[in-house]
Order: C-alpha cells, then sequence, then structure tokens
C-alpha cells in the first residue's frame, strides 16, 4: 500500500520506519552530537544505510555532502512530513482492556493525534474518567463527531459492534479510522482504514514456531 | 519479508489474509453451505479472488474445479499451516494496560498460543490474578522460561527496559519475541522478532490526515 498526496507518494514501509528514525533523533537530544549521516542512523538502528537516505528524502530536507544532515532540521522535518505538527483530535470507541491501554498510550504524545474522549455502552464506565479523558455514552456518538468535527476514531469495540459504530462514524463525518477489532469492516472508497489485527500478526509468530520449534 | 521453511515460502502479506479467511469460515460453520470458491470468499472479504487463490494454495489443499473447496477441510488446512493445531505456550512480560489488555484478548483463543503467566516488577501486581492467568516476579523469569521450555514471549514493557528483559528471554531459551514495546531491540540472527510499533501505524493516519484533511 502507498499513502499519497499531490506532491509525494511514499511506500508504507518508509512511512512506518520514519518515526523510528524521530524517535532516535530525540534521544540525541541530549548529547553534543549536531549532525549526523545515514549511515550512522542505519548502524544504530540496524537498518540499510541506503533505504534510510532513500526515506529521509522524501521529507524533501537536503542533508550536507560528508557532514549528513542537522539533527534538529532532520527531526522537524520529520515531524512535519508525518503531520505531527498539529494534533488532531481523535475519538476511541470501546473502553474495554485495549482501548483504554490506547488511553493510556504514552508513544501517542506528539506524535499528532489527540484522544480527546472514549465512548462505551456499559453503564459502569460512562462518566469515568482514564488517564484524564471521560468516558461518554456511545449513544451520543455522531452528534459529538459532528458538533467538535471530529475527523479520526479509533475503534476497539468487539468484533461483532465493529461495523454499525462504524458506519454511524462515517455518517457523522470522519474520514479516517483505525481499527482495533479483529474484523473486516465495509467502508466507502472516500474513507481511509487502517487495520491492527492481532491475530494476523499472531499468525506469523505460530507458523513460524511450527517451522523451526516443533 | 517472508517466513520460510524447508517446504513452503509464503510473503507476510498472505500470511496475515490467511487468519481472515479462517474467520471467515468459521462464521460459515452454522449455515447450511458445504463448498465455497475462492470468488466467492474474495466477494465477502473485498479481496481479489486471484490473491484469496494464491493465498489459499499455499497451504496445499486442492480444490475441485467448478465447486471449490470443502469449508470444512479449508478450514482445517488453514489451521494447520497456520501451527494452530497444537498451541504453543507463551509467557507476557509487563502486565500494564497494553499486557492486561493482551492477556484478555478473545482473538488469541484458537490462535495456536497460550499464555500461561505474565510477568511484572511492580509488587503491588505480582501474585494478582488477570483473566485467569498469574502474575510473577520478573526476577524468576529466566528460571521459568528455562523450567517450562517456554520459546516465545510477548515484551508489553515500557521500551526502557525491553532489551534488558529480552536478553534474560533469549539467554533462557525463547526463540520467537512479538515486540510491543516501542523500540528497536537487538537479537542475534537466530531469534525471530516481530515488532507491533503503534507510533508506526499512527504515522500512516496522521500522514494521510495531514494530506487530505487540512
Amino acid at each position: 500500500m502507498t499513502v499519497k498526496n499531490d506532491f509525494t507518494i511514499i511506500p508504507e514501509p518508509s512511512l512506518r520506519r520514519l518515526p523510528l528514525y524521530y524517535d532516535f533523533l530525540k534521544r540525541l537530544e541530549t548529547s553534543d552530537i549536531k549532525f549526523i549521516s545515514c549511515t550512522e542512523i542505519a548502524q544504530n538502528l540496524g537498518f540499510n544505510p541506503i533505504q534510510v537516505r532513500k526515506d529521509i528524502e522524501y521529507t524533501e530536507i537536503i542533508g550536507r555532502p560528508k557532514v549528513g544532515y542537522n539533527i534538529k532540521e532532520l527531526k522537524l522535518s520529520i515531524k512535519d512530513f508525518l503531520g505531527w505538527n498539529n494534533s488532531k483530535d481523535a475519538f476511541l470507541i470501546g473502553a474495554g482492556h485495549l482501548g483504554i491501554a490506547l488511553l493510556g498510550y504514552r508513544g501517542f504524545m506528539n506524535s499528532g493525534i489527540n484522544i480527546i474522549s472514549a465512548f462505551d455502552n456499559d453503564p459502569k464506565k460512562i462518566d469515568s474518567i482514564f488517564f484524564g479523558k471521560k468516558i461518554f455514552n456511545v449513544s451520543i456518538l455522531g452528534q459529538l463527531i459532528n458538533r467538535m468535527n471530529i475527523k479520526l476514531c479509533i475503534i476497539t469495540v468487539p468484533a461483532p459492534s465493529a461495523q454499525s459504530i462504524v458506519d454511524i462514524a462515517i455518517k457523522s463525518g470522519v474520514k479516517v479510522i483505525w481499527n482495533f477489532a479483529p474484523c473486516i469492516l465495509n467502508v466507502p472508497d472516500t474513507i481511509f482504514i487502517k487495520n491492527e489485527n492481532l491475530t494476523s500478526s499472531l499468525a506469523i509468530l505460530t507458523r513460524k514456531l511450527k517451522d523451526d520449534f516443533k
């Protein structure tokens, strides 16, 4: 899959690596180093230097010959390319264990999204607060998406409820969906959906175990 | 990335789709349908029929011309190929919100792994039970991996602790690692590691939001 806009087409694996470079550059902030080369980044993270250079060039930064990139500029360039400069508000639907784990996930800080509220249908959870975010009744989901102009929803409800929730979200104006429910969701072509199917990842691991460690 | 053994090389995207076919076939169990074609599977899941046929052929099942596959046999063939017939014992390290979410994740049932215990270093969590699984002190992790001959570990500790935990696990005999900590781990070539970096997934979504919904 590739993610494209008018200017740049970047393959998904490159896009997935950019945050890893960003994390690495952030860790260098406290050091005295001012410049870094692709080879050094690659060596530290165990990647191929040519691949690192290609990935970084998507952000349109220009390095200096024999010196490499100014670390501060490179960090900003990646951050800007990923859209992490202006954080986007998001709703999370399904305040089960996974939902609450995501509400508290520190990796999201400074990563372009701000989960402002969560939703559930369990009366015991409604109105409670986790990690500073209030859980609302899912019955007002559509209304709040609309009123607050929310474009991104994170779906952590059980599989049988996922399609109907997504239908409401899209009808109310959501354009991008991050789906953790273990099922295939039908969405119009205009909607961007990213599935995180843990069972699919598991297939890779169990197949490996089957092959090598019978 | 491809996952290979002596007989079959299957690309990772194909391997990731097989559990989706399996889930779909399971949902047909209660119906009267006995046979199904690749085209029907593809239509129901929104995939390309040629791709579905190719994926399924990796499991070495043979379909019947004009009839398709016997659903029961196809389900068994996928299950066997994925190594989901004999569940493998696993340890989970890090009983934070994400760790506990994974302990209770129902998608793992019948999916080839059985998380038998979890580990943490927080005295308040040690000896408590979540979803029927006991939390042990991480200080005895190596000892228990060794004694119980555990080959798979799931890492849900914070990034700064991940490398030292993984070093202990590998030294004690673990061969396959499912890493949810948002960092790059150094492991020997003989160890298979699958990273689930949520920040990387997020990059795909935020880039999309930046492109299309400024």
